[in-house]
Protein backbone atom coordinates (compact mmCIF):
# COMPACT_ATOMS: atom_id res chain seq x y z
CA UNK A 1 0.00 0.00 0.00
CA UNK A 2 1.13 3.07 -0.50
CA UNK A 3 2.30 5.64 2.17
CA UNK A 4 -0.20 7.72 3.40
CA UNK A 5 0.75 11.70 3.32
CA UNK A 6 -0.31 13.98 6.22
CA UNK A 7 -3.04 16.23 6.26
CA UNK A 8 -3.05 19.70 5.90
CA UNK A 9 -4.92 21.25 9.35
CA UNK A 10 -7.56 22.24 6.70
CA UNK A 11 -8.09 18.82 5.44
CA UNK A 12 -8.11 17.51 8.75
CA UNK A 13 -10.82 20.11 9.71
CA UNK A 14 -12.50 19.64 6.31
CA UNK A 15 -12.72 15.33 7.31
CA UNK A 16 -14.02 15.79 11.46
CA UNK A 17 -16.65 17.97 9.55
CA UNK A 18 -18.22 15.10 7.99
CA UNK A 19 -17.76 12.44 11.50
CA UNK A 20 -20.05 13.33 13.92
CA UNK A 21 -18.83 12.45 17.62
CA UNK A 22 -15.29 12.48 17.10
CA UNK A 23 -12.93 14.69 18.05
CA UNK A 24 -9.58 15.86 17.71
CA UNK A 25 -7.53 15.11 21.09
CA UNK A 26 -3.58 15.62 21.41
CA UNK A 27 -3.12 15.11 17.74
CA UNK A 28 -5.06 12.03 17.23
CA UNK A 29 -8.82 11.62 16.35
CA UNK A 30 -10.66 10.71 19.22
CA UNK A 31 -14.24 8.91 19.98
CA UNK A 32 -15.43 6.93 22.71
CA UNK A 33 -18.28 3.86 22.00
CA UNK A 34 -21.31 3.02 24.77
CA UNK A 35 -22.73 -0.15 23.80
CA UNK A 36 -25.44 -2.09 26.30
CA UNK A 37 -23.00 -4.23 27.41
CA UNK A 38 -19.25 -6.08 27.21
CA UNK A 39 -20.39 -8.72 24.85
CA UNK A 40 -21.56 -5.92 22.31
CA UNK A 41 -18.45 -3.56 22.86
CA UNK A 42 -16.04 -6.87 22.30
CA UNK A 43 -17.95 -7.50 19.15
CA UNK A 44 -17.63 -4.16 18.02
CA UNK A 45 -13.67 -3.95 18.68
CA UNK A 46 -13.61 -7.47 17.06
CA UNK A 47 -14.67 -5.46 14.44
CA UNK A 48 -12.16 -3.49 14.34
CA UNK A 49 -9.39 -5.52 14.32
CA UNK A 50 -10.45 -6.87 11.36
CA UNK A 51 -10.03 -3.77 9.66
CA UNK A 52 -7.35 -2.58 10.86
CA UNK A 53 -5.54 -5.75 9.84
CA UNK A 54 -7.11 -5.14 6.44
CA UNK A 55 -5.71 -1.64 6.57
CA UNK A 56 -2.31 -2.37 8.19
CA UNK A 57 -3.37 0.62 10.46
CA UNK A 58 -4.11 0.07 14.37
CA UNK A 59 -5.85 2.06 16.90
CA UNK A 60 -4.76 3.17 20.27
CA UNK A 61 -7.91 1.48 22.09
CA UNK A 62 -9.16 0.75 25.57
CA UNK A 63 -12.25 -0.53 26.96
CA UNK A 64 -13.83 -0.66 30.38
CA UNK A 65 -17.39 -2.78 30.26
CA UNK A 66 -19.55 -1.15 27.89
CA UNK A 67 -17.27 1.36 26.58
CA UNK A 68 -14.30 1.72 23.67
CA UNK A 69 -12.24 4.77 23.38
CA UNK A 70 -10.09 4.63 20.38
CA UNK A 71 -7.56 7.28 19.04
CA UNK A 72 -6.37 6.89 15.67
CA UNK A 73 -2.86 8.74 14.86
CA UNK A 74 -0.44 7.56 12.11
CA UNK A 75 3.17 6.93 13.24
CA UNK A 76 5.01 7.55 9.71
CA UNK A 77 4.41 9.88 8.55
CA UNK A 78 3.67 11.51 11.95
CA UNK A 79 0.38 13.19 11.98
CA UNK A 80 -3.03 12.23 11.04
CA UNK A 81 -2.99 10.40 7.14
CA UNK A 82 -6.55 9.27 5.02
CA UNK A 83 -5.57 6.04 7.08
CA UNK A 84 -6.85 7.31 10.17
CA UNK A 85 -10.20 8.32 8.89
CA UNK A 86 -10.79 5.17 6.80
CA UNK A 87 -10.04 3.34 10.32
CA UNK A 88 -12.97 5.64 11.86
CA UNK A 89 -15.55 5.24 9.24
CA UNK A 90 -15.30 1.29 9.47
CA UNK A 91 -15.43 1.95 13.40
CA UNK A 92 -18.49 4.41 12.95
CA UNK A 93 -20.39 1.60 10.68
CA UNK A 94 -19.55 -1.06 13.00
CA UNK A 95 -21.05 0.56 15.78
CA UNK A 96 -24.10 1.67 13.88
CA UNK A 97 -24.62 -1.71 13.69
CA UNK A 98 -24.47 -2.44 17.36
CA UNK A 99 -25.83 0.39 19.38
CA UNK B 1 -22.27 -17.00 41.54
CA UNK B 2 -21.68 -16.10 45.52
CA UNK B 3 -20.59 -12.27 45.53
CA UNK B 4 -16.43 -12.51 46.33
CA UNK B 5 -15.25 -11.00 49.51
CA UNK B 6 -12.80 -8.15 49.55
CA UNK B 7 -9.18 -9.79 50.07
CA UNK B 8 -7.58 -8.15 52.76
CA UNK B 9 -4.09 -6.95 52.07
CA UNK B 10 -1.98 -9.57 53.41
CA UNK B 11 -3.85 -11.86 51.08
CA UNK B 12 -3.56 -9.73 48.64
CA UNK B 13 -0.03 -9.57 48.52
CA UNK B 14 0.61 -13.47 49.45
CA UNK B 15 -1.70 -13.95 45.78
CA UNK B 16 0.84 -11.82 44.01
CA UNK B 17 3.61 -13.35 45.08
CA UNK B 18 2.20 -16.37 43.14
CA UNK B 19 1.34 -14.42 40.03
CA UNK B 20 4.87 -13.60 37.98
CA UNK B 21 4.50 -9.71 36.42
CA UNK B 22 2.00 -8.44 37.99
CA UNK B 23 1.74 -5.25 40.16
CA UNK B 24 -0.34 -3.50 42.31
CA UNK B 25 -1.37 0.05 41.15
CA UNK B 26 -3.74 2.73 42.09
CA UNK B 27 -5.31 -0.27 43.89
CA UNK B 28 -5.47 -2.28 40.91
CA UNK B 29 -3.89 -5.59 39.27
CA UNK B 30 -1.32 -4.61 36.54
CA UNK B 31 0.68 -6.06 34.06
CA UNK B 32 1.21 -5.50 30.37
CA UNK B 33 1.88 -8.55 28.59
CA UNK B 34 3.92 -8.16 24.47
CA UNK B 35 3.02 -10.15 21.91
CA UNK B 36 4.51 -10.73 18.39
CA UNK B 37 2.34 -8.39 16.48
CA UNK B 38 -1.43 -6.78 16.43
CA UNK B 39 -2.92 -10.37 15.29
CA UNK B 40 -1.48 -12.01 18.30
CA UNK B 41 -2.48 -9.43 21.28
CA UNK B 42 -5.91 -9.34 20.10
CA UNK B 43 -6.19 -13.42 19.71
CA UNK B 44 -5.35 -12.94 23.61
CA UNK B 45 -7.86 -10.30 24.35
CA UNK B 46 -10.54 -12.51 22.76
CA UNK B 47 -9.29 -15.40 24.84
CA UNK B 48 -9.38 -12.69 27.87
CA UNK B 49 -12.75 -11.73 26.52
CA UNK B 50 -14.79 -15.20 26.45
CA UNK B 51 -13.09 -15.94 29.95
CA UNK B 52 -14.47 -12.59 31.52
CA UNK B 53 -17.72 -13.26 30.15
CA UNK B 54 -17.77 -16.75 32.24
CA UNK B 55 -16.49 -15.01 34.91
CA UNK B 56 -19.07 -11.93 34.65
CA UNK B 57 -15.87 -10.00 35.55
CA UNK B 58 -14.49 -7.97 33.19
CA UNK B 59 -10.86 -6.05 33.12
CA UNK B 60 -10.01 -2.49 32.48
CA UNK B 61 -7.41 -2.92 29.66
CA UNK B 62 -5.62 -0.79 26.62
CA UNK B 63 -4.28 -2.03 23.24
CA UNK B 64 -1.30 -0.18 21.41
CA UNK B 65 -0.60 -2.72 18.62
CA UNK B 66 1.09 -5.27 20.48
CA UNK B 67 0.65 -4.73 23.70
CA UNK B 68 -2.02 -5.26 26.27
CA UNK B 69 -2.10 -3.78 29.55
CA UNK B 70 -4.83 -5.08 32.07
CA UNK B 71 -6.10 -3.68 35.43
CA UNK B 72 -7.84 -5.83 37.27
CA UNK B 73 -10.43 -4.62 39.92
CA UNK B 74 -13.78 -5.45 41.54
CA UNK B 75 -16.30 -2.64 42.03
CA UNK B 76 -18.81 -4.52 44.24
CA UNK B 77 -17.38 -4.94 47.00
CA UNK B 78 -14.45 -2.31 46.25
CA UNK B 79 -11.25 -3.40 46.14
CA UNK B 80 -9.34 -6.58 45.09
CA UNK B 81 -11.43 -9.85 45.50
CA UNK B 82 -10.95 -13.47 44.01
CA UNK B 83 -12.42 -12.80 40.91
CA UNK B 84 -9.41 -10.63 40.06
CA UNK B 85 -7.20 -13.30 40.31
CA UNK B 86 -9.58 -15.75 38.90
CA UNK B 87 -9.09 -13.49 35.52
CA UNK B 88 -5.20 -12.77 35.82
CA UNK B 89 -4.42 -16.29 36.17
CA UNK B 90 -6.51 -16.97 32.94
CA UNK B 91 -5.27 -14.30 31.02
CA UNK B 92 -1.74 -15.30 32.51
CA UNK B 93 -2.85 -19.25 30.54
CA UNK B 94 -3.69 -17.01 27.37
CA UNK B 95 -0.53 -15.39 27.27
CA UNK B 96 1.78 -18.13 27.64
CA UNK B 97 0.25 -19.70 24.55
CA UNK B 98 0.64 -17.09 22.84
CA UNK B 99 4.25 -15.59 22.96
Amino acid sequence: MARPSRLTDEEVQRRLGTLAGWELKDGKLRRTFVFKDFAEAFAFMTDVAREAEALNHHPEWSNVYNRVTMDLVTHDPPGLTALDFELARKAETSALRRQ
